[in-house]
Parts: structure tokens; sequence; C-alpha cells
């Protein structure tokens, strides 16, 4: 009997990581850690040195995360081999190190409920899973800001720089948040009164933040963003947009 | 010089806190409890035993909540009079109790950026205000379940009752998520092949789960949401709605 717990632990911060997480992660008898070379190091480090700082006894097991093939036509089948190769891999590690059973964890990234494919990659795996909820980069973005992330009783959409490029504007939204877009699909807006609110490296050391009318604060975010990303060699970002009240 | 520090405190289940929040219940010299009347007691009785648990050596100040007038026909101006007040309270007890400046903490149920007017009342003083994210009802609730939030890659709508009965099903959206919805305004929708997942004292130890096809889960969960309702005197509960894929 295999558990698969998957641990959200926020977005870079380590002490995003709540009373829950620090419980699963010291409970655990075997820790996935994906490696997804040099770009990314950074993230198994910030794992690994929070499984040592809350006295995790768990055995380590390092893996290539398997690549998605960017370049296929059929996006959502690619997406859906990916995920079989990420699961055959999870399944190898588990197999060679609890043979007899036992509680596997997965640091993930945020929140498993929110743009992440741990869940749907479990369930190709006979594991009971278990999910602990973490600080997503949503919340940290607001929290840096210090905004509300709703104006007063009122609805937000959160989407993907993907359908905001292919769709524009969700239809009827006054406040938009907008997840893995490595392309600024704000540009792709036509000219308006809107408001952007925008976080790279959410939580962390080189967390940097901007805000104001989007035709102002546009053009400078992709300036940052394009020189943050050459300097670390990688980055994450979210923001929100908002037609004013 | 006061700083105000927003602590989301995540849904009822104590271990939801982050570290971050731990820290900050340390900090805090002076707390600011407010006091619902009997029905919330569980609420504030809650806060204190985490101040316990965690050692904070902060004064604590239990306020009576100023009421907001349910029945004002100008619903928004009603809550700017409402936040109004509870802003002269929160000001009452920090000049009686921290005369020379210092940190007050506010102990935020769920995050304070989603559908909490903390920081719209903190607009309102001369305070700085610190944000400290927290597990909202929309995390508990599908980590409950052990479901994402978002289908593959698409958008999703958070929005409250009132709008889903004022404004029908939102415009375009697949997977729509419901709160501050006392009147389960799902049963105003046309009937549809809609899948529901409930929760209701996510984290608690009272909670209750339901889901299924909206036809066959909505009537049990009027049933049990109200039964729930008249055992504990008070229910707090969202649920996520979704077209099949």
């Amino acid at each position: 009997m295999i558990e698969l717990v998957l641990i959200g632990i926020g977005t870079g911060h380590p002490d995003h990581l709540t009373l829950q997480g620090v419980r699963a992660l010291q409970e655990a008898d075997l820790v996935l850690i994906p490696m997804k070379g040099e770009d990314k190091e950074d993230l198994a480090g910030l794992r690994q040195q929070m499984l040592a700082r809350h006295g995790a006894r768990a055995v380590l097991a390092p893996f290539d995360l398997p690549r998605r093939e960017a370049d296929d036509p059929d996006y959502l089948g690619a997406v859906e081999r990916w995920h079989d190769a990420i699961s055959r891999a999870w399944a190898d590690q588990i197999a060679q190190h609890l043979p007899g059973g036992g509680r596997v964890a997965l640091l993930v990234w945020g929140d498993p409920m929110l743009y992440d494919s741990s869940l749907r990659i479990a369930a190709r795996l006979p594991v009971r899973v278990r999910v602990i909820p973490g600080i997503t980069a949503i919340q940290a973005l607001c929290a840096a800001h210090a905004i509300p992330l709703n104006s007063l009783a009122s609805p937000v959409t959160i989407t993907t720089g993907r359908q905001l490029r292919d769709h524009g504007w969700p239809e009827g939204a006054r406040r938009v948040v907008v997840m893995l877009d490595g392309a600024c699909a704000f540009r792709t807006l036509p000219a308006s009164n809107l408001l952007i609110w925008w976080g790279a490296f959410l939580g962390m050391p080189q967390q940097i933040l901007d805000h104001g009318p989007l035709e102002e604060a546009g053009p400078r975010i992709v300036a940052a963003r394009a020189e943050a990303r050459a300097a670390h060699g990688w980055i994450m970002d979210c923001y929100l947009l908002a037609r004013p009240d």
C-alpha cells in the first residue's frame, strides 16, 4: 500500500510551508525530487533545504523529469504522453525504494490544485492520494502588493497566458489573474485603462514587483522580466489585471 | 508607528497556519480579536488556542464587531459604513493598548486577499500594512476532495452566491468556485449536466463533503447544509461547479 502525499510548499519562501506540510514532510518515507536540468537547480535545492531543516527522515529519490515535446502540434496529446512518462518515473522510484509500501511525498510548488499536473499524474498510479494545500503564487502576489484579489463581492477569473493571447479578455470579467505566461500576453490586449500588479520570484529573495496603469507599467515589466530571466536563467511570475472600479 | 499584520490562518485546521504566520503571531504586541456573538464563538476560541499554542506574548484585545445593517437597500453604502465602524473599533483598541506604537496582528480566516474586508478597513487607518497569506477555503475544498481547481490549462472563475443568483452562470466559464453563498444559489441554475464538489467546515473536525452530478448531489447538499447549520448554529461552506470536460 502506497500513500502519495502531494505537499504544497508555497512559492519559494521556505516559511510559506504550513504546519500540516511540516508534519507531512516528517512522516514521509520517500521524497521524489524531480530534476529539471541546471536552469531550475535552485528549486531542487530549495526542496532539499526544506527537508533538512524540518528533520525529515525520508530517503530522497532524485529523478530526471521527462521532457515534454514542446514542438508537438498536438498540445493536449503531448501533455498526456508527458504525464504518462512522469508517472512511470514515479512508479520506478517507488518500486525501487519502497517495495513493501509506505508514504511517498512530492513537494509541489504552490498548491497541487492550481495549474499543477501532479494530481493528474497520480491518478495513473495505484496509490492513495492525500493533498496538503500550499500558498499559491496568486496569494504571494496579493500579499506582496498588500491588495485584495477581488473587488468588493465581485468575481475573479484565473487564466493562463495562452488563454489570454488566444481568447482575449475573458468576457464580463473585471479582475483577471494570469499565470503560466512566458510571453507577456498582456501585450496582446487592446489599449485600455487596465491596471496591472505583477510579481516575479514571489516570496524569494530575488522577488521583483511592479504595478500601475498597464500602458505605463507593461513596457517596464517586459524589460524587467527579460533582464531577470537572463540573470537567473529562469523566471516564474504572474499578474493581476483589473478594470478600475 | 503602527504596523498592522493581517495573518491568514487558513480555514479552521490549526495546522493550516504557515511558518510565516507562526512567526508573525510570535512577534505581535497586540492581537485584535473580533467577537461576533455566540454563533461564532468557536472561531474566537480557535484564534485564542492558536496564539497560546505558539507562545504568542501579545496582549489580546477582544472587541465587539460592529454589525452590518443587513436590511439596508443600499448594499454597497451599508458595507462602507460598516467598514468605517470596524476601522474605528480597531483604532480604539490600538490607541488604548499601544499608545507608543508597535505591531498589531489580526488573524484572518482564510487569506486576507480573498473575500475579506480587512485590507479595505486597514486602508482607512494611518498604519503600515503587511500581509501573510493563508490557506483559503478553495484550497481546503480541493485538498479535501483531492481534485485540481482547473482543468488542463483552462481558466477558473471565482464568484459569490449572490453573483451566481443574480447573473447566472458566468459567460464562457467551465469551472466556477462559489463562495459566500448562504442560500445554495446553485438551485437557481437551469437544469444541466454540471458536476459539484462541496465542502463545509473545511479543515475542521466537523468537515462535511459531498460531490457528484449537481442534479443528484444538489438536494443532498441542501439538506446536509440545513442540518449542519442547525446543529452548529453557523456554517461556512463553498463549492466548485464544473461542466464535464
